[in-house]
């Protein structure tokens, strides 16, 4: 009896917190962002995620649409950062509202875009002149300066902190991170048939200083190739106008769900 | 009488390798460089270098000459590696031989140049947004890729090894040396009125495997400013046609004689 009432507690409280969630709204829009909005809630350290549709690449000089990206991408990303909870990474994921929706702890983000490359493509295969597809020996981390203007410049460590981006000693949380996050994703989309090629990750402050993973991991985010087939199931089919876009991060959050 | 002995062998010992140095002359020629040229001698570990008046910018695009630069520049890293011998960096000077000529130990060049910026000028100004002058809180160390068609880009040690640059432990050893070497340079031009705002250095290796600072220490890779005035003494006189430029580097070398 004594057991069973608090169990009883225990789980109206926990349907009470997911109610809490649903029930959530949107209060003020905060930001726009190129794929997504933030908009504040009654929790002033909470925060809603909406997931556009909208896509841009070369730092949005080409412009489109990729028809209900916004909600595989938030489900994806939803997937992935619960599971990346549990590998001791925190980050800023609460809770899946609706399809386009998702609750989120309020960060500031930190200005730097935290690369892995484990199959050398896209721009660093340009500016270092190496085949697209090569596997380097190492792992290798490039962080860019998020600044649309500059074009992200891929800087080191040395600029980050000069810039007032992060201290040597945020920086050295965000590379084990990123290490961990790397390690665990590899392996995920390994296990879905999907080579991760390299991906892009951001982090953010929460009001105690705590750093999280945040934005988002998805199609948009990663270069993911077949394993089987080498077929590009990623942003660069819109990027470079390989058609199928829809399908295949469609046929992503199949594999990884 | 005894004692006389010993100190006579010894100043003949003294007396004879500087005769072989000043007599050793070049054999086959090696490599020109932008700036110079590397010649073989009877001993198969060390070089004549030959200093040029040839002065190029921006990747090469443009070209001219700085009147007796070879000169200038032979001296004043004839200097300047002689005293950071003394500091602790082996480097691959070993005696001057002419106005324009130096023998060296011959090293494997690594593809990598080291920039030290003390002061934001130049191309880190303009890639980052920063106005130039700008003191930055800490010491920014890049590290670029040599490699004329590529534009000597900028890169980060996880490229560096998966480009076969060097390895994390040759790394090491070279930011080691590049902080020693930033320490005596800043202390040495402030002396003589001075601001090293930024300089870039080179390294090789040597037959053993040692790494040993290579290239050159002159107005030609480092950007100087009078302390008092702000005048520019180096090779931006010559990058933005401001005129003076053989002044410049004579006063620089007077300065540091």
């Amino acid at each position: 009896m004594f057991c069973l009432g608090i169990i009883g507690i225990f789980t109206l409280a926990l349907s009470k917190l997911s109610a809490q969630h649903v029930f959530m709204e949107r209060k003020e829009f905060i930001y726009e962002g190129k794929a997504k909005q933030v908009y504040s809630t009654e929790d002033p350290n909470k925060v809603i995620i909406f997931y556009k549709d909208d896509a841009t690449a070369f730092n949005a000089q080409k412009r489109g649409t990729v028809q209900e990206k916004g909600i595989v991408n938030n489900k994806m990303t939803a997937i992935l950062f619960k599971k990346l909870a549990q590998e001791g990474v925190p980050n800023h994921f609460i809770d899946q509202l609706s399809d386009r929706e998702q609750l989120c702890h309020k960060v500031e983000i930190v200005p730097l875009e935290f690369v892995v490359r484990n199959v050398i493509a896209g721009s660093m295969a340009k500016r270092l002149g190496i085949e697209e597809g090569t596997v380097p020996p190492n792992q290798i981390i490039d962080i860019c300066y998020k600044k649309d203007e500059l074009g992200d410049p891929l800087i080191n460590d040395d600029h980050a902190v000069a810039l007032g981006a992060a201290s040597y000693e945020d920086l050295k949380v965000m590379y084990a991170y990123t290490r961990t996050i790397n390690d665990f994703l590899k392996a995920e989309f390994d296990k879905s048939g999907i080579t991760l090629v390299d991906f892009k990750i951001e982090f953010g402050k929460d009001a105690n200083g705590n750093i999280l993973l945040a934005d988002e991991i998805s199609p948009d985010t990663c270069r993911l190739w077949d394993k089987e087939t080498g077929k590009k199931m990623d942003k660069d089919r819109f990027r470079r106008d390989l058609g199928n876009v829809e399908e295949a991060y469609f046929e992503v959050l199949n594999r990884i769900s």
